[in-house]
């Protein structure tokens, strides 16, 4: 669990487009971001206010987050400098990328002295059990997709958000580094090893009261030939009660660095494949509505392919940034559950 | 990669039920079991030459193969003396239990001071790939199941001394610390990071001659809450060619340490679940026909059962113990590739 409030660390990146996380914090999260610190000739702006390590300490802040996915998701070496003067003064320092700051002895060692923390968020600080696939109370909502990066996060985010806007208990559960980093608590459930990932998926939404909703950020998909294992077992052990399909509009392929070309499943197989498998662990499990990413197409285009999929479907079809998710709530809260 | 000839390490146990992995050595692999090692008074044997650490030397022995699954995986303190006695001497020691000997200090001093290599087969010693789906030349069998502890390693081994006897190129791949410790090398894929599952199965049963076939061990059941992912992500990677469906019968559900209750699917739903999956990396993948344990049925129910399977389902259908597997390999050789 990260201490707020933030500051948010850009380092040296040459556009604000590399900062997802800190991007991501300041959007959803805009009352823990209290600053970004860059260095001096940086071009990256989030628009808050710019802070020095003595800065933040004086204004409050608690936590250090490293705001950037750096290519290979590595440290660049010279930013150790200010994440270390961070620790020191007695900031916990929180990292999404591969680059494991545990393992930087002066980082280790300033942690050490400033008796601070480092959360290396992509590796799981814990021991999980294996899933027991035993009922639970509350209610649970998965995000699922044709495809990696077609808007799971984002559309588990603002379901959230309008969810506690309506006043329904809820809690978002982050599932990958971003999530985590935005949320300040989670799981990175794709570096499980194997054996744990349904029983960490049970951890992550534990039981709950009866009219609460976990939204869990969903990973992967049931179609990808590398992820579909960790989608699978996010899925067992979730037990959601309903789970929303996620797409990206004209995109045709799996996203793989691979050169093999697997196609993306249609909307009504997605569905089906995950009430399929879904239902071994949440018999009554359906979906609730469709999220579709339609930023490659025009205003109207875009309008079309909703209303068309909408009728294709008969279930809320929705873009999370063109059109918000009220529908899906709506759908939600008229739902017996 | 384990170096033959092997001694197998009984230690103290009382009965040799609990020496699988030695019985299942001795079995499966005379030609590399040259005696066992026991505490003086043990009455466990597996009828094979008893040994001291010296004779073992003497006779050319390179590995002491710890042969005993112990309640909860846990190795006795007590045995820890023969262990380094065997590492000084210049023996390797393998080990499948869930205790790491490389965390055993005197152990880890007593391999550096004779030369010798620690192997807790267990853990992964390598790092993986995630998986890329990329097509690949060579025939692959993967053994599904049912459920967990069905039959599929004893399916598998027993395929594949049966189609090496036919003169078939084939490997058999091991995906679990038994099957590692008898075959000599393998991946127990259930330890392996959640992202790399599928990726180190495709490591595991790489590219091969055309006419070759990998005989590849499963692992769990896609119809498993707990370990399903497992099963998947070895199916994705895998990429098999044909499947064979383990099942016991008279088992009615699901194998768990949790109290509730997930049944038994039907042949005929697993068949189709694996074959859905499946196709996603192996389009053509089909059933090769069934292996079930039919250990708790007299002879006649046994016979009874299987023709009774084999008519429903139209596929070859043998207890791998009571009938052998010769009509699936007759299968196997009858189909075109």
């Amino acid at each position: 669990m990260l201490k707020p409030p933030f500051l948010l660390y850009l380092g040296d990146i040459a556009e604000v487009t590399y900062a997802k996380t800190a991007s991501g914090i300041a959007y959803w999260r805009p009352e823990v971001a209290r600053g970004q610190m860059r260095f001096a000739d940086s071009p990256a702006d989030l628009g808050l206010p710019d802070m020095s390590i003595e800065e933040a300490v004086d204004a409050g802040i608690q936590t250090l987050v490293i705001g950037v996915a750096s290519a290979g998701g590595v440290l660049p070496l010279h930013w150790i400098p200010h994440l270390k003067q961070a620790l020191e003064a007695g900031l916990d320092v929180a990292n999404g990328l591969h680059t494991r700051l545990e393992d930087i002895p002066e980082l280790h060692d300033a942690a050490r002295a400033g008796g601070s923390k480092l959360h290396d968020v992509r590796f799981p600080s814990r021991n999980f059990s294996v899933g027991t696939g035993d009922p639970r109370p509350g209610r649970r909502l998965l995000s699922v997709g044709t495809d990696c990066a077609v808007g799971k996060m984002y559309t588990s985010l603002a379901l959230h958000k309008e969810m506690s806007a309506r006043g329904i208990k809820t809690d978002f559960r982050a599932t990958g580094q971003t999530g985590i980093l935005i949320a300040g608590s989670g799981v990175s459930i794709d570096a499980v090893v194997a054996d744990f990932i349904s029983g960490a998926a049970e951890w992550l939404s534990p039981a709950n009261e009866p009219d609460h909703w976990d939204v869990i950020e969903g990973q992967g998909s049931l179609f990808h030939p590398s992820y579909a294992s960790v989608s699978m077992g996010l899925l067992h052990g979730s037990q959601p009660d309903a789970f929303v399909v996620c797409h990206e509009a004209g995109r045709e392929h799996i996203h793989m660095d691979s050169l093999t070309r697997f196609p993306i499943p249609s909307l009504t197989d997605c569905i089906a494949l995950n009430q399929e498998i879904g239902a071994l662990t949440s018999p009554d499990i359906h979906c609730l509505g469709v999220s579709i990413n339609t930023s490659r197409l025009s205003d109207s285009k875009a309008r079309d392919y909703l209303a068309r999929t909408e009728y294709e479907l008969q279930l809320p079809c929705i873009d999370p940034v063109r059109t918000g998710v009220d529908s899906l709530v709506d759908r939600l809260e008229s739902e017996t559950w």
